[in-house]
């Protein structure tokens, strides 16, 4: 079995970028960087140091490795058009089958970062759980090896469990993350600063590294405050579009207190 | 202007336990802890090394400050019962006008600590966001010397906009720590380990101590990934119970992507 070596990056978006260089880091090389957009393809190729494309008939054959980085939307389009003979090609998408990828290689498999990534930001590569599967086992330890090369935390997880994972992230990231901004909006509206909340909003995340969020779980329609839930539903007047939200979210802390207690 | 220097702690919760430790460690004197519940008001006593009683009546009279940090409801009971003089009596609440102190003393304002407490956890009190609000002048100065000397932040705000921060609190907090729940039950229920998700809530939270959370967020709703969307929405025929913050939580998203470029 040998190593891989040689990688072509099909798509340059976030996931893309923080994965080219977490694995330029490695002493790999991404040899070639596809994007349908020219300006993209040419920003990561000179972050990576490397050569880029917009047409996929011009990608380098051979390669040791081809990673499918793209909208899930475009994946199939890809799958349909890339043709690398024997070479491993993966996706790196937490809802889309390990199966699509059989169009265009008889190697195949996924390669899940379950994180959130910003182009600006810096990621610690090394602690983000790296979700991996493929058709075969010699391509499984294949990418084991690279998985384990760029993450200390490399879990062997099908493609339903996956999808789980997915959706299961999407409470635990956009959710949260879209609270935060109503929080921001109702703050700003009012000229209060949002950094106000930001060390409450790093605690509550922080929390749960060792804790269960059952555990953590505070505030009003945990304590079954009626007191404050209507001060709060009055105040809401302001902003009808989250009313329901703050009702939907209360009930449902407040449904789960007795369930969770069973459910533990 | 005298210093506060000795202090009378009523409640015994979450909030009086942190607080009072932090009081400690300033070099003043929790003279007394009551506490409703025995056994509770003894904890915190043992804690603080100090005295403690469960009778209003017999709490120690001529403490330089009386922090009544109680649940919302209670307060007005102990406003009722507590007879002070002319001592500095505040609570830390949230949501509770600081007109409702009127009763039981002349000079009275409001401590409020902007963050989540739990009893086990430590909390880095020196960077927990301090609200502030006194009757007077005085009361103002005598408060914020204190306020000061337990954290770097420490904001004036009167009732009213302490009101919204604390229904900002609630989306900044409960409702992530909701959603931390919802993605635990949903891996813990196919065997999936919550600790997959932890690197992913840290960073959420993580990246909007910089960032404003407009520009962070991610996922389906707001690249507008419908192929995504559906195939959540199948999963989700399994937790019938979160289909509709699903949804609702992701039109919020979808809506506010328009919204928020204006708004920003």
């Amino acid at each position: 079995m040998n190593k891989i070596q040689n990688i072509v990056l099909i798509g340059a978006g976030n996931v893309a970028t923080h994965l080219g260089l977490a694995i330029q880091n490695t002493g790999r090389q991404i040899i070639q960087v596809y994007s349908r957009k020219e300006v993209t393809a040419r920003v990561l190729a000179e972050k990576l140091k490397t050569d880029f494309t917009v047409d996929l008939k011009t990608i380098y054959p051979d390669a040791d490795l081809y990673i499918i980085s793209v909208a899930d939307d475009a994946i199939e389009r890809i799958t349909g058009l890339l043709q690398v003979n024997r070479s491993l090609v993966v996706h790196t998408s937490g809802s889309v089958s390990l199966d699509v990828l059989r169009a265009c290689s008889e190697n195949y498999g996924v390669l899940y970062p379950l994180q959130t990534f910003s182009k600006e930001r810096k990621i610690e590569f090394s602690v983000v759980p790296l979700c991996i599967e493929a058709n075969s086992k010699d391509n499984f330890l294949l990418l084991e090896q690279l998985a384990k090369n760029l993450s200390q935390k490399v879990v062997k997880v099908d493609s339903e469990e996956r999808k789980i994972l997915h959706l299961a992230g999407v409470f635990a990231c956009n959710f949260p993350n879209f609270m935060y901004r109503i929080a921001d909006q109702i703050l700003t509206e009012m000229k209060l600063d949002f950094d106000l909340l930001r060390p409450l909003i790093l605690e509550t995340a922080t929390k749960v590294q060792k804790m269960r969020p059952a555990d953590a779980q505070t505030g009003p329609a945990s304590r079954g405050d009626k007191s404050i839930l209507r001060k709060h539903d009055a105040l809401l007047k302001e902003y009808p579009e989250y009313v329901e939200i703050y009702k939907m979210l209360s009930d449902g802390i407040r449904r789960s207190r007795n369930k969770w207690e069973i459910y533990e």
